[in-house]
């Protein structure tokens, strides 16, 4: 089981590169191993050309290494705080991607104009503190962004974006959308003002893609 | 019949992933049955790299699904209500390709400032309303902008585009075009106002392309 | 000779799809025959995926089809009036790309604030008219503007790019480094006024890459 | 060892085309042979499909070809001065990376407002002089730029961005991370002020980056 979820997690790592959201080493995903109190996560500084299942390191909540060869993602303790704290969470991604990180140098939200941020985020998404690497802060600004929030990802102000998922696959979708739509937000803002979208519209839009869209196994 | 229109539409939603046109699961194409009251769309929520030609599932005009395993895209009563209104229309495109929905996030047409926007358009590329999925209403926003308009495309408002074509392949030249040209005037409004075309000049490149260019079959 | 330059002029076409200058087939490439009066170009209105040599048809100077199966794109009138009146080029390349066609939307010359513009063009990339197809409108356009120009790139207003070359991939090269260095100016644009280049240091520049750069062969 | 160098700065080289560093010829990488007074460098004018380990020359620190067939790049000037000014620096990389040069061309140094800046710059990347091709100017630039300065990317005024390393892979890494971070602190300033971050915090990240990440061997 632990493996399948290494070669799940090693695999999600190509979606980073394939939709442009990380440049050389930047960017990680993890997943939680389904009954334990252990995580996957991939190891600092690899190229993701290099990344193997083998590869992929396991360690437990408080974001120690368990098992695997190399050092883990230097991000392990903001993973490692968000699994401590939201258990319905069972996939966490981190990416520098260009134009989420835009806005949160900013210090901005992003301000929910089109249909499929309502869909897929319930509304805006929102900005997180300013936090060093080191400690718990970044895990800390994470969970208390997104307890209670629609959103399923953060921009971490002057820093990323952080999003949480069901499953890894889940996160993974939720760091391409939001790269998705914080870039199209931003073009429509580059030459005027976006029309809102009305609260009762997001809502109902929100409500029906959570419940209606796909297969029922999309996430 | 129905099996090389299902290879066709599959072959062409690799169009929509190559022009960067969409992310994730976000966009489909459809194509009429020939002949029939039928038509066959991507199906709801599975990954480009996974779609094959059995996966498209076949709709009736009312956006019921007739044949397949799998559930038909979340836009299907959208394309259903075009093909059931405009018989000369037998491929329907959506996306939410990055420029052209950030023209539909601020609620504005594309000036036809471009003579590739003269031939393929023939003229701007009208927005069309805000409308909510779940009923027929996209589906008129579609149809009531795009009758009698020479434009192969609608910008829906916070949304994303919809084109229509003679063929599947037609309308996926459209949704290619429409792109790359509201990227273009996008990119030329930042530093300035462009120059505009007269309006006889657009009919004559209008006229010229579409009865002069390629090889007749174009289409 | 002639099937040696045909298979130049496919290959070529591919570096139009890797640089992005071109979207669906809008875009060509056309070469001169070596001591014959007649240039191979690419057929209308065909994918870059289904060029082969055997698909490239042949043109006399006035843009008549000489030899191949299909009809010849249709900006082979303007580039049969370069190759008429400009004997040294044995290049042109025609395409939209979309930063080059921002500024010839704008009707704007980009000015020379780049060293490798310097190196490249000898200055800035000049204006030419607005000039409909369907006569020698385009081509008086193109050679009334670079004939005497250090440019071998031609922003024709509110239509796209040509490019004229020694070789049809000295043409390709001018086309992918116009492209580069329109986007390149454009962002600098976007924050600020970029820093001139003195007159005099853009000639110095010119004259060393004109006469130093490559190994002698990369016309 | 000379030919294990070879083979690993042709390689680089296809990293400076998979992160859109380059167009057509216009980049290069460097490295030092380990123990001697030479280093290796791209040929002059030779498109990144065709450089082979065999095509790479050897030059004395002088920049005078002492192995191979081919004239080197016409920037081994520059990469010389750097190696006979900066003995800790084994690799040097140049391009004309869209969003950097966009920089150098205003002449702007890009302010720090990114905790991957921090990381791995170490506050801004700074402006060099202008000056042109031909003589040791542009070497003075960069080595008098970088000398004692945290940054190991300098953006040279109205041309390109230079970077050095440890090895020839850390400055191709600082070449890739500069335009992202050239595009990010761009795309987020398009909209409004990006926040400062504050000095305290910009040294306690670079310091935890240069001695903490990755897997000690990252350079």
């Amino acid at each position: 089981m632990i493996d399948e979820l290494r070669r799940e997690v090693c695999r999600l790592h190509a979606e980073l590169v394939r939709y442009n959201l990380v440049a050389w080493t930047a960017g990680n995903v993890s997943g939680r191993v389904p009954g334990e109190d252990l995580f996957v996560i991939k190891p600092s500084g690899v190229s993701y050309d290099d990344l193997t299942p083998e590869s992929i390191v396991v360690c437990d909540l408080d974001g120690n290494l368990v098992e695997g060869d190399l050092s883990p993602s230097s991000d392990t303790a903001a993973h490692a705080y968000v699994y401590r704290h939201m258990p319905e969470v069972n996939g966490v991604v981190h990416t520098h991607s260009t134009y989420a990180s835009a806005w949160a140098a900013r210090g901005e939200a992003i301000p929910c104009v089109l249909t499929a941020m309502a869909d897929e985020f319930g509304g805006e998404i929102p900005l997180g503190p300013f936090a060093l690497i080191g400690n718990d802060d970044i895990g800390k600004g994470i969970v208390a962004t997104l307890t209670g929030h629609r959103s399923r990802a953060v921009l971490m102000q002057n820093h990323g974006v952080f999003t949480i998922g069901e499953s890894p696959k889940a996160a993974v979708k939720a760091a391409v959308m939001c790269e998705d739509v914080a870039r199209t937000v931003h073009v429509a803002r580059q030459l005027g003002e976006p029309l809102p979208i009305a609260q009762g519209d997001i809502d109902r839009l929100y409500d029906r893609y959570q419940n209606v869209y796909g297969q029922r196994s999309h996430l």
